[in-house]
C-alpha cells in the first residue's frame, strides 16, 4: 500500500508541475510539443530535420531526454539552435521538473516552438505530463503493426502518429492499415502522418502540420 | 526522500523473490533465460521460431509479459508448448514475484528451458532480476547502432546481444562493426549472436547457443 501511496504523491506532483509549465508555456506563446517513440524509431533524425527544415521560420528549440550520453542534443545542436539535454538519471521518462529547470535555461518568450524529445520508451513517457500542447508519437514501419494493442496509453494519449521508415514497407510484413486502424480504435481523432525521416518522404506534410500547430496556438486554437 | 526509501524496499524485495525464484529454478533443473528487448525488435517472432525448432528435443516454456494483449500468448501457445501471460497492469517491467506466482502454473521438474520474454522496453526490464540463469537482449538492425551508449544497463546486464533483422542492413545506415564494439565496450565478455527471425538467417547458431545454456545447467557450470 506504501507504494501506491508514494507513487500517488509522485504522480499529483507531477500534474502540478505540468500544469505550472503550461501556464508558463501559454504566457510565453511558444507551443509545446511532447514527441515520444520506442527506443530507435527515429525520434533524433526526425528532429534534426525539423530543425534544419524550420529554423528559418520559426524560433526552435528543443530538449531532449537522453539516459548516458550527448549524442542527441549534440546532433541536434549542430544544427544551430538551442539544444538541451536533461539526463534522468537512468529514468525511463522526462518528468515536469525536469523541463521547469532546463526552461530556466531557455528564452522562452523568444521561441515559437519547443519541442521534447522524450526518453525511447513505449510505456511510461505517456504517464507523466510536462506541459506540453500535444503530444505525438512515432511508431517505425520496422517494428510491427501490433504496437497499438500492446502499448495502448501511448496510442490514446497522441494527438499524432507518425508512421516513421516507411522506406522499409517493402522489406517488411508491417500492415500499415491494420497498424491504423488499430490505433484509430484506441483514438478515433488521432491524426495519422506516414515519412521517412531517412529519404525525406512526407517531411513536407509534417513541417506544415507543426507550423499549423504553432498558428493554432497564436490564434487561441491550440487545444 | 520517501520515494527513493520506497523504491529501495521494493528493489530489495524484488531482490528476495529472484533468490527464491533461482533457487526453484536450479533444485527443478530448468534453464531460465529473460528475453528483453525493445519494443517490436523481434522477441515474439523469434521465440515462436525458437519454440518449434526446440520442442521436439527439449521441454519448452514460455512466460510473456504483455500489456494489454493475449497476441503474444496466443501466438506462442499455438506452437503446441505451455506459454502463460503476465499482465504487469501498464508496468513496464516484469517483477519477480509475478515470476513466482506464473511458475505456479508450470510442471517445473518436467521442463529444461524456461524462457521469459519481458516487456518491449529497453531500460526498466534491466533493473530488476526475475531469478533467471542469464539475460539475453534483442538489437533490431532497424534502430540504429548508437543504443548501446544510450541504454547502458541493457548491455551490461545480458549475456547475449541478438542482433536481428540483419535482412533490413542493406535498407539502413546501421553500422554493424560499431554496434558490436561500443556494446563490448560496455560488456567485454558479450556474446553476439546475428539473426533474422524473419528469414531464418542465423537462427541455428541461436538455437545451438540456448541448447547449450541448458547442457551447462545441467552439467552443473551455469554461471
Amino acid at each position: 500500500m506504501t507504494e501506491v501511496t508514494v507513487a500517488q504523491e509522485v504522480l499529483h506532483d507531477n500534474t502540478r508541475d505540468a500544469k505550472a509549465n503550461r501556464q508558463r508555456f501559454d504566457e510565453a506563446g511558444v507551443y509545446v510539443l511532447n514527441l515520444m517513440s520506442g527506443p530507435g524509431a527515429g525520434k533524433t533524425t526526425l528532429l534534426e530535420r525539423t530543425a534544419e527544415a524550420l529554423k528559418a521560420r520559426l524560433k526552435v528549440a528543443i530538449i531532449t531526454g537522453d539516459l548516458e550520453t550527448r549524442r542527441d542534443a549534440d546532433r541536434l545542436g549542430s544544427h544551430g539552435i538551442p539544444a538541451l539535454q536533461i539526463n534522468p538519471g537512468g529514468a525511463c521518462h522526462i518528468e515536469a521538473h525536469q523541463i521547469a529547470k532546463a526552461c530556466d535555461r531557455l528564452e522562452l518568450k523568444a521561441l515559437d516552438l519547443l519541442i521534447i524529445e522524450n526518453v525511447g520508451n513505449l510505456v511510461c513517457p505517456a504517464e507523466f505530463e510536462l506541459g506540453e500542447h500535444d503530444k505525438a508519437m512515432i511508431l517505425s514501419c520496422a517494428e510491427g503493426h501490433d504496437k497499438p494493442g500492446k502499448y495502448p496509453l501511448m496510442f490514446r494519449e497522441s494527438r499524432a502518429m507518425l508512421l516513421n521508415k516507411i522506406d522499409l514497407l517493402p522489406y517488411t510484413d508491417f500492415d500499415l492499415d491494420a497498424a491504423v486502424r488499430d490505433a484509430r480504435a484506441l483514438n478515433p481523432k488521432l491524426e495519422v502522418l506516414k515519412m521517412s525521416a531517412r529519404t525525406g518522404e512526407g517531411l513536407e506534410e509534417w513541417f506544415g502540420w507543426v507550423e499549423a500547430r504553432c498558428q493554432a496556438l497564436r490564434a487561441g486554437r491550440s487545444s
